[in-house]
């Protein structure tokens, strides 16, 4: 499969990169759609706030750049981009003159059953809960171990996706969604300032949403108020909008502004 | 510099690996003296823990015996021992059949100043603050964004180390070390249930202590705690134990206690 490494084939990198000594870096798993990039902004922004945030040095027009011929030669597919913050020695402390490393990795976008998207998903309930640590929330760094755990707490097919809470008990987001709750025809989303991932397609439906008058609020928001919800659906920036069809005891039809949602998305991501 | 992946001279990984994509590993930080290296068994005890916690499948004799022949070469210096889960496809779930990959990477021993060991060193006081996880509290993983973070916050060499409070504001450890204070005669430790790193040297101290009949205590401990603190100390398994002269407005002299712990250590060490 294609990868680049700086811009240049490789399918390598060296041993002394931060990215594996301490999950020093960000990433991004972009949508490759007739060779190019749906909600590139999107990414870049979000990117662009991470490398702020770790003061990791990028080249933001670099960045695009590459990615744009990247998605031109993939044509189909799923572009995961990588920035660390480059090689250094041993110890935390960064090297004075760090140079952040950028690698680029194809793949083939994932082959969901189509119930997913039509009749919606069931939640697992994950016992992992995400740790409270504002100065990395809403960022997709490299730290995903919590997600890893997650992950690992069910194989049954039946469950699509997991609902990660946090150490306080709020409910966050899937193990690799967003979460969004229909509640009197409000769009609820949880408030991402402690920790979770601020998804790409769910700042994409936020956008959507203002443009269509429709409300929405974010908020701190208990499994009460799931159980609660009119509506629960799920976004990311692969496979759009999937509702949630049960959680628990639960059950859910899919409702009307979770279509709504999903044809936006879907609009987004095919053109 | 020498380095191995899976017991071979190799300074690449491949990018697939889930060390670079999620920090999906562990790692430890080894001495090596005369081609040996002190306090492997408790290295290796800590890592298997983390193995277990993490369900990498890690064949610990293979490792202890690679540790043995790399150290042999190394004679003197350091051995960065990373296991990660190997390589992955994309997404959160663990390959049915991961097989975890093994780097070794030698660097030299840093040269701290004399001064850090004979008069103690001052702590900086971190603003960045650990998020408590429990799954995650106690090993030495591939997560480190916290650490890198902290270790950023300061620059002036006055500091040589920094002093990480968790998110409720209780005193946990600093950077790269971990904290003992000593109160009325009893080593006091700070409780890595929530998070931190437990050290191998804190564990080698206790089990000195023990022999020696100095009495100690894990505990929830404050900022307070450590102000009010007859004596302060740090240690790692590659500088030994370093006294704290140091903490906001507080000064500490370097204390009886402290200068016990430190000939212990330095025996461990240099044997």
């Amino acid at each position: 499969m294609l990868s680049w490494v700086d811009g240049q084939p490789a399918s390598q990198l060296p041993l002394t990169d931060r990215g594996l000594a301490y999950g020093d870096g960000l990433f991004e798993t972009l949508r490759v759609s007739g060779g190019r990039i749906p909600l590139l902004t999107l990414h870049l922004r979000r990117l662009a706030a991470g490398a702020q945030r770790l003061a990791i040095g990028l080249d933001l027009a670099q960045v695009e750049e590459e990615l744009r011929t990247f998605a031109a030669l993939l044509g189909q597919g799923v572009a995961k981009l990588i920035v660390t913050r480059g090689d250094g020695l041993r110890g935390y402390a960064s090297p004075a003159e760090s140079r952040p490393r950028r690698i680029l990795q194809a793949s083939a976008l994932p082959q969901w059953p189509s119930q997913h998207a039509e009749q919606g998903v069931r939640l697992f309930a994950c016992q992992t809960r995400l740790a409270e640590q504002p100065l990395l929330a809403g960022l997709k760094h490299l730290n995903r171990l919590e997600q890893v755990m997650a992950r690992a707490e069910w194989q049954d097919p039946a469950f699509a996706e997991g609902l990660l809470c946090d150490t306080s008990g709020r409910i966050i987001e899937g193990v690799f969604s967003n979460l969004l709750l229909v509640s009197d025809g409000v769009l609820l989303l949880p408030d991402l300032q402690r920790c979770g991932v601020a998804g790409v397609m769910r700042a994409a439906l936020l956008q959507a949403a203002d443009e269509q008058g429709i409300a929405w609020r974010i908020d701190d928001l208990s499994v009460e108020d799931l159980l609660r919800a009119d509506e629960v659906l799920l976004c990311n920036s692969l496979y759009g909008v999937w509702p949630v069809q049960g959680y628990l005891q639960r059950d859910w039809p899919v409702g009307p502004l979770t279509r709504k949602l999903q044809a936006i998305a879907h609009t987004l991501l095919e053109g």
